[in-house]
């Protein structure tokens, strides 16, 4: 019983059709957003969602029901699992954001296609060569929050300093208030949005030396970035390399090979 | 008589002057900018630019003459074709896009030289190996817009929150009013032009969790742009690899083994 | 003795103990930074910090006996000696740098865990390879600083310029005014960050012409960037390439040649 | 003669003190922009720079005379003798452009020491395997500059669109008003500074579909880009794999060989 409905699950048109309803599911979640078309098809279109979402629970139960807690094993099934359950928790009226997280489940998609599953995979499969380089940039910008904050959180009313106004006190207040605040100024300034005329030079009015504390930042955390680069590219190059070359090259080491040792056994004969 | 039409326009001299007509028509189509140049000169550029036009649909209808449908097998062909044809619609005199797409002429530039043919076509055959990174990416871009839309695409009236004025409700129209809206905010805060003194710290002052949308949005697509460009430089490598090294290397192992098996040949004789 | 104090501090729960320290360290400095938490907490949290910090001098007035002048042999211990160092400076009340710069203590979680620190040996390997390449950047940013300060760094007044506006003549001499503010302006726009619309632009309002002087600029430092990333992903596939693929190329060449070897020694017997 | 003074011209002792004259020279040029040094040793300032130059002159004389009109055969040589010439022609009072190029004698610290010399050379190397996709890219600009001075260009008030200001008018006309200042937004808009809060929002205030001519402009030119990235990435691999892998593997090929050779020689001779 179990193996049939598996059996059932993995032929060709059972998962196309299930794309296809993922597919005219993410073009139903983009109509929700239209008020238009909302004011005119409305209740169509919530009916047609809810028999998509019907749809996708039937499969999961389906699935679950044939591969017992094994289910479980796959992260591409917990991913699926997640995914769906998402969209059963009854959103309230006014909490916008689940309703919001329900257009995840075009996300399905990459799990049903082969093609997309593998590039994801090749990314995931990517991330722990890059775990140390990722550690050492939290590090960095752990300590740079707390450096920022420190030196520029408490504004400049304190100091009585040239140049310090309440409004530049307020924006200092505002970039690197506290921990949270600082690091995503931080994280602004790594991705080089606006920051000199928008951060830095309004910083260097009223601490002339701030430079000294940002363009390290900046070079340290750029630094490492292209570092990361580089090792994604050389890791990817090595995985390509090692593939590619030594299929033939085997081949030809392993003919090379035996026929020195048919000769010496020949020799060796007489 | 077709052939010989064939073997004219194959000529090294036609050749050349249809890329002569080409670069002397793109300069008449740049002078055509110029008011000052135009209230002098304009009766003259406009006929020479009607003569530059004439030569291009001979030359096509030759083309076609000579070739017959099969003139249509070539990419290069139908590319000249579009773009000349556009030039022969007959712009009305409000219609300035049709006038402006007339520039596009000079692109003929590269299907009449060789070594800007082969770039492009080496930019064209670099795509297919890309096709799924970008797929996932408008993926991510659909969904990315859709959640945008639901969540700051009703400004931030009916919420009454604190930090809603006017001003920040019309800028929220603006940008996340609808899926269009949305998707071309989003590819700019891809390229992170402005994307945090311009949008995300705006929208924050009103939703302040907003940076938990936009900080992992910028994350996910820079890194499958990252991978989109490792992928491309592997490739590239890989192609210059195989045609490198493998003359070389193929001469020396045939010669190793033909060695061999002349060696054997002569052991088993005896 | 000073062998045992060596062995001591080596062993497996002593360097998790320091690191966990550490780690710890950070979570308090990081705590400092909150205004609520150091009015509720502050004399406990300001008394763990001293621990901490009398565990580091411990191990490092420990690692001194054991190891003696040698000590100042590593690179890292030196670190760690000038990272706990600037913590021991008994910093004046006002003197808030000081006090910001004893977060630079977590770095030391870099030279008790050896992957992070391999990882940054990495980056400082890399380094010397591209010091021409930084040597040549150094020189164009000296000279681009001298010529900007020269063009534009007296302001617009004494020139009686159209557009030349107090306003504008302000913004010049606050940008190019001396060979830093140049130097600085330079870095800015070399990172492309509004390089345009906030600096360029403003001046070619006075100087029309200063489009020749920061577009080749731009291009230049763009061109020496990515042949830095070029050298630094070749280099890093070299080593790659070296280290992967010479071990079985070496053994299948030794069994090749031995084999050789073999062979000619047998027909010589003969 | 001649000999004799090309060996004296290439001594060490020589070469080393030119740099140093050089470098001595870079640093009075860097003090001539500080008006408070002026002011105070102005005329020591200038009168060392007099010397720096004469002796410029006088060891670009004595290489004339040594080499001849072989001297013109080496770019460095002509980059010296241009760089030296540009500071002998008499500057203007108010013409300070001239003034300015002076620091461009810093440059022949790139051609005096070989290090430096060898990192340009490699720049320099690099860029015809890249000439195509820069005419490639010269032709998008073309291109590109002509469609929107076209589209954009006369501003927007003829068309009495709705959006249309005044102001925004005068900005159309200042971003686009002619081929030139065209291509300057489009490069700044290649570049990704302030593309769209700067420019493509405030044009599509007026004409809203400008996204479909900026967009894909921005996506044609960045792929090209990359392109050139890839390929002198590849480029630079295929060189320093040549130079690398190769010395060893002959000598292992020709070991090979010569063996067999040897092998086979000794079966024929029984």
């Amino acid at each position: 019983m179990r193996n049939t409905v598996a059996a059932f699950l993995e032929q060709a048109w059972v998962t196309n059709f299930i794309i296809g309803v993922i597919l005219f599911n993410a073009v139903l979640l983009g109509m929700e957003t239209s008020d238009t078309l909302m004011a005119s098809f409305g209740p169509v279109i919530l009916t047609l969602d809810r028999i998509c979402l019907t749809i996708f629970v039937i499969e999961i139960a389906l699935k679950l029901f044939a591969h017992g807690l094994r289910f479980f094993r796959s992260g591409w099934n917990i991913f699926d699992f997640a995914i769906v359950g998402i969209a059963l928790v009854p959103a309230a009226q006014g909490f916008s954001v689940l309703r919001a997280l329900r257009i995840l489940r075009v996300l399905r998609v990459i799990s049903a296609t082969p093609r997309l599953r593998r590039v994801v995979e090749g990314f995931v499969t990517a991330l722990p060569g890059m775990g140390s380089v990722f550690l050492l940039m939290a590090l960095i910008f752990y300590i740079g929050a707390v450096m920022a904050t420190k030196l520029f959180g408490n504004g400049c009313m304190e100091f009585a300093l040239e140049g310090c106004t309440p409004e530049r006190h307020a924006q200092l207040l505002e970039w690197f208030g506290n921990l949270g605040l600082s690091a995503y100024s931080l994280f602004q300034i790594m991705t080089l949005e606006s920051w000199s005329m928008g951060i830095v030079r309004p910083v260097m009015e009223v601490f002339p030396w701030a430079w000294a504390f940002f363009v390290p930042f900046i070079m340290v955390t750029t630094f490492a970035v292209v570092n990361l680069l580089v090792g994604l590219i050389v890791n990817s190059m090595q995985d390509a390399h090692a593939e590619e070359s030594n299929e033939k090259t085997d081949a030809y080491r392993d003919q090379v090979l035996s026929r020195l040792e048919a000769i010496e056994k020949r020799l060796n004969e007489r």
